[in-house]
């Protein structure tokens, strides 16, 4: 490969683009024939079955079962909760018939529903309704319950990952005797959610509540998690929401205290989906193609043998196998690590350069010098293409989980220092915060300062078309507040919010 | 409980009625609001999870990649294969608007789609339509790959995993150069299934060949997995089709081979779905509940602490917890014990009969003798409920997987003598064929012989109303032919086929 870089664009050149590509080149998913949905590819989906591997377990030992409720939702049912309707009904697949008939030669659906079904956006509606009939007493509470799903919400402008009419999901759904119990529930989800996307994704978030413009619909709080990419917008990569008794109201979800009265119960719900794929992507990705961390990457390692002559092979392919079944027997992560000989008959630059994009934690080259040796080049994704290490065999054996280990601290240490040089702490007013947000360059209008963390007087009304104008949100009041007394960086009144404003996905 | 059997009616008394409390006083599932979709429950589903776990690293070991592909296909792409149109079109759900509105103080659907999506009811058609895009030349074939997901096809009458509207399954679907190598592929299918259904599920199978009347809509042939369950039915466990070159004809998929040459590929479809959980419980249920195989028992030992006084709660739970982590520390196969303490303020008796019911392989009291002796009083849920073993702790510590072994071994050894016992091999004519599914009782109309393996002359047209007559079905052709000559069973004539037949689910 002659290019300098193996993406182009570079995210520099154009971002959207470049994710795009990125995503195209390391063969994760791809658009389908079907409006907005997608089909994820095995290097895709494998990142996935380890985000919920990962994230599974975590759900598992704190208390929650999984089980699994239908993906249609009778059209009463969203009805109940107003707020939850008005959020949702704009993007809502109805199934209307049961059945398909030849009709003059065309195919044409008939047999009509009484009542149209919904396909599941999100589960609170549907899920309550068991919760109603399950729940009867204290002693039956905390409900603690997740599914993991396929959800609908029709969406216009689609991107793959990002935003797709169809996407895949974990949804937990509790139910408590109390607003503590409940707002402790909260928590836990986030701590969860935190811990999958700074140890196994290893992409810093900044956990936060959202202002009362970005709630979930029908949500009392909504806790967030909230993630910089390269291009310095936001991505909100996880939600936690209290919904106080508002479900329990609408669909009776009562219990009898320990004094014998009814009450209704608290629920939460909590959420992540293949999005998270999308900011694995943006945090990480260069500029020769997605960088994959070792914690979910669906192979660790794979090994590139180098035939100069093809008398070579035989001995270079069982070298490569060899090393392949001991690399096997060392542990990553309490499993063993996964290594791929790939032996396909192709050119070694393009071959090399296939797993470059993909993002593969480390390339190992063998070939005739090195079976003699008894070594192996080895070539690190989080260090430019071209720098490589010599090592014996045993050394690498010795060190290969080591060097995973230090890829995954790397890629969240690089992650982490774009985003502490991208926010901004001292600005003071709306003026500089105008100018904060505006592309010095017309040509890029996508580059622009990053994250913004100043005081707000908490004031929607007045703050949403000043932060409207600029296409900027308030992404979360952060957990940790200051303290401090100042001024709104947008209104100028007295202050004391801390708040993260950024412009978003 | 004073019953004799906590469930009832008993599988003789009334076995369809018996199948549905079974599974209700377990817990598995129960209906939900929407018209023949069931909601999963924790015990249902973690036995699901298991199966899903068992068949998953299988899939993946004989070479398949997992992939994920939209809920919605368009009707177009039904439309391309004539029978498989056929086949689906009577009871596919139809998305036909994807907005809600307001209208008159109703929510109403809105937005009609130029093209109504048929909710999937399997995917042939839209993974084929990836497929005619991805091969090019012989080089990228086999293409194997497999997704785990939900799908829809619109049943009037509905039962609990057996026939559901929505159910979870995977579907393998694969691409090859040659028929030789399709039909492979499909006997590598039904391997992993036959492994699936009688090591993990202990349930036994026979595998062979579905007669034309009974194939997959569009298949060439499909090799079937029958299994004989308490009331002498057959249910048919997984199928695996060869479909020739029909899908590539019908959507193209086309490669170069090595001459230059375009060809048709040679596809395959197989599945298995959440229907499995059905069979493990009409397999295995007797009287007190379901019984689960210990590998895919989603918890293997229960501790019920017995408390005969207050003051003696403390010591005993602290042995129980300490007698759980121990046991955690043996392994079955491969995994960690999953162990329970059951420490719920409920009677004794109520609490145990809970677990019976449940089917929990081992049950293990403790109370403050056996915290004096270090010992422990253990029911094995393959032997009758009263039956215990005096264990001393180190004993049970290192038998404990043994015991499992045993059951999950005597699941099997009962199941296939059940199914020996009620398959006839010496029906000579009609008229005992006849006889052999006359129910002999007419109060319990399901109650008949069980399976006929007999001489078969092949002919579908004439066979058809005499099997239809006794709501009879031949399941398969098993793999195992004796290769003798013999008269058809059904019609008299002259006949080599070895067939079964049976009533089926």
């Amino acid at each position: 490969m002659a290019a300098e870089h193996a993406i182009s664009p570079t995210r520099e050149e154009d971002y959207p683009e470049w994710y795009q590509q990125a995503l195209k080149a390391a063969d994760l998913a791809e658009n389908s024939p079907v409006r907005g949905c997608m089909v994820i590819k095995p290097w895709g989906l494998g990142i996935w079955e380890n985000i919920q591997k990962t994230l599974d377990q975590k759900i598992k030992a704190t208390g929650h079962e999984n089980v699994y409720f239908p993906l249609f939702i009778p059209l009463s049912f969203l009805e109940k909760e107003a707020s939850h309707v008005e959020g949702f009904a704009k993007e809502c697949a109805v199934v209307t018939h049961h059945r398909l008939e030849q009709k003059d030669g065309r195919l044409v659906p008939t047999a009509e529903l009484e009542e149209p079904l919904i396909v599941r956006p999100t589960s609170e509606t549907i899920i309550g309704d068991s919760f109603s009939k399950w729940i009867k007493s204290y002693r039956d509470l905390p409900l603690l319950i997740n599914q993991w799903a396929n959800v609908v919400r029709w969406e216009l402008r689609t991107r793959l990952f990002l935003r797709t009419s169809e996407f895949l999901w974990q949804e937990g759904h509790t139910a408590h005797a109390t607003e503590e119990d409940a707002r402790q529930e909260v928590e836990v989800a986030a701590e969860m959610y935190r811990q999958l996307l700074e140890e196994a994704l290893a992409v810093p978030v900044i956990i936060g509540e959202k202002s009362e413009g970005e709630r979930f619909p029908g949500a009392v709080t909504t806790v967030s998690l909230e993630a910089m990419m390269q291009d310095r917008k936001a991505l909100q990569a996880g939600t936690s929401h209290y919904l106080g008794q508002n479900f329990a109201r609408a669909q009776n979800i009562q219990f009898l205290n320990a004094n014998g009265e009814h009450e209704y119960a608290h629920t939460t719900s909590w959420g992540v989906s293949t999005r998270l794929v999308g900011a694995m992507i943006m945090a990480h990705g260069d500029d020769d193609g997605i960088r994959v961390p070792p914690r979910v990457a669906p192979k660790h390692i794979v090994i590139l043998p180098v035939i100069p002559k093809a008398e070579a092979q035989s001995e270079v392919f069982a070298y490569a196998d060899r090393l392949a079944a001991d690399l096997r027997k060392a542990a990553y992560q309490g499993s063993p690590i996964i290594v791929h000989v790939d032996k396909r008959e192709l050119r070694g630059g393009e071959k090399n350069w296939q797993w470059i994009k993909k993002g593969i934690p480390l390339r190992i080259e063998v070939g005739p010098r090195d079976v003699k040796n008894d070594a192996a080049v080895v070539y690190r994704r989080d260090q430019s293409v071209r720098e490589k290490m010599f090592l014996s065999r045993e050394q690498l054996l010795s060190n290969a989980a080591l060097l995973l280990d230090s890829i995954q601290q790397q890629y969240f240490k690089q992650a982490k220092a774009y985003r502490d040089e991208h926010t901004q702490y001292g600005i003071a007013n709306y003026e500089e915060f105008r100018s904060f947000f505006t592309p010095s360059n017309q040509e890029k209008p996508e580059i622009h300062g990053g994250f913004v963390v100043a005081k707000w007087c908490g004031d929607e009304r007045v703050s949403r078309p000043l932060l409207e104008a600029l296409k900027v949100t308030i992404r979360c009041l952060p957990r940790e507040q200051s303290g401090t007394k100042g001024k709104c960086v947008l209104t100028g009144r007295d202050a004391e919010i801390d708040a993260i404003f950024a412009k978003a996905y």
